[in-house]
């Protein structure tokens, strides 16, 4: 496994590859490597000639009381299970190279950045999009992967490349789970024992809502109440930020079921913030 | 030479060249050619395989009160103009391909874009730097062209392109001007005869200005009320809305000369507003 620092170097090497005609898909991460992330390499490297995976902690995708300074952290694991995968070549850039003192060029995504988490996180999609376009012009990628657990990131990401006219083609792999159900995240690592068997039940309150769904005779206002009321009787969830049924495309909240409906939670156990949604389709 | 309209048909044209070892010159323009986009045409062929030349009135760069519907078109004479210089591709795209009814992302470059003319017209260049880098990502340009004259845009596209790690390089070309010293410009065209004698104004203070800097014993607030002065004795200019010193890099004011010094001017006449510059470097 190659390792590269330097922005230059790394799109020299990605223009080598291509020039030979090689595709080279790309898995964005910030490190901590979990089975979410080692299922969109195994993807990557179904689909690509060359991996990379690039580790990345984006200090301006995070709020200013935000966690960025307690982030969990482990390059040397980080490394061990990149090489155990075949990855081809790890990205690991610095602040300083990737965000210069004289930086000042943002992205914004109007409407998709200010829905769901956009209304906890200001500024967070932003900083989502801004570094995602400067890793797809580094690494040039054919293909880049996103897990879809973060659904409104793939959303913001998917339009920025559309919009601006990206080459690239966003693959959203399936959301990996624990054995309770509990969303695979680095921020898991932050939970106490009792904080993490708790934390589960926004999978249930998920897949529930999932199951009444398609068995009908309900309707979107009776959902988010069932969500919020199995929420609000585990007494370790300090706050519901959300939780309805969504469009899957312009997130915003919906009050008659469609083709495609996005439920999806964010709540906080303790300090911890957890995500997590379901497509449900008919 | 090639008329192109279709985003995708541009990109696979460009990545054909590429693929060949071609470099492309960009040169993108709003149509309503003069000299001065000819000039950058020029120094495009002499520096590259294939000259692309892009014409799109790009509207999210015109304010709500501004110029977009009377922006002067003249699609048959530029046509000319363009097989005249031996230029390689025409890529003229519809409004609604650049910006279908979804279109939602921009991008800003802080500070750098409310000085000057930004903040005499906000949103002008979140316009300027989005539409540039989908230009660049759908034409993917070895190298491209932009008139001093426009001296914030050009400094605006550069750090734009700088922050994102566009694989461009931005090349700034000398104004052009006309027997007078007037700035080429597609606006001037909106001059009426008094008007268009009148402009020659605008150079006349910068030129002074300029010899003034050089000869010493001026400071900047000396040069900026020579400017003012000269702008104010001409009573067909309407309104001044900058005249002054500023640094190059950030274009802020400045009140001490440094090593490279802008001096710059936007003046209305009319309902005209026309923009100059000059860099005066010790």
């Amino acid at each position: 496994m190659e390792l590269i620092r330097i922005p230059r170097i790394m799109l020299e090497t990605s223009k080598q590859h291509l020039s030979k005609g090689k595709t080279i898909g790309l898995v964005p991460t910030m490190g901590a490597l979990h089975e979410g992330h080692l299922s969109l390499i195994k993807r990557a490297k179904s689909e690509n000639d060359i991996v990379a995976v690039s580790i990345f902690v984006n200090p301006i995708q995070f709020g200013q009381n935000e966690d960025l300074d307690k982030y969990p952290r482990d390059t040397e694991g980080d490394m061990e299970k990149l090489k155990s995968e075949g990855v081809d070549i790890l990205f690991m850039p610095e602040v300083k190279t990737i965000y210069p003192a004289r930086f000042s060029t943002y992205i914004t995504v109007k409407d998709l950045s200010d829905r769901l988490c956009g209304a906890f996180r200001p500024g967070h999609f932003s900083g989502v999009a801004t570094v995602v376009c400067k890793l797809f012009n580094i690494v040039m990628p054919t293909r880049a992967y996103f897990g879809q657990k973060d659904f409104q990131q793939t959303a913001v990401i998917k339009r920025t490349a559309e919009d601006l006219n990206m080459n690239v083609e966003i693959v959203v792999c399936p959301t990996m789970r624990e054995s309770d159900g509990l969303a695979m995240s680095s921020r898991n690592a932050y939970l106490s024992h009792g904080e993490r068997k708790a934390a589960s039940v926004i999978y249930k309150a998920l897949k529930t809502s999932s199951e009444l769904i398609k068995a009908g005779n309900v309707n979107t206002a009776d959902i988010q109440k069932h969500m919020h009321d199995m929420l609000k009787a585990e007494p370790l969830i300090s706050e519901t930020q959300y939780a309805g049924v969504y469009d899957a495309d312009a997130l915003d909240e919906i009050n008659e079921f469609k083709k495609q409906n996005l439920i999806a939670i964010a709540v906080k156990i303790g300090s911890t913030r957890l995500i997590d949604n379901m497509l449900v389709e008919f």
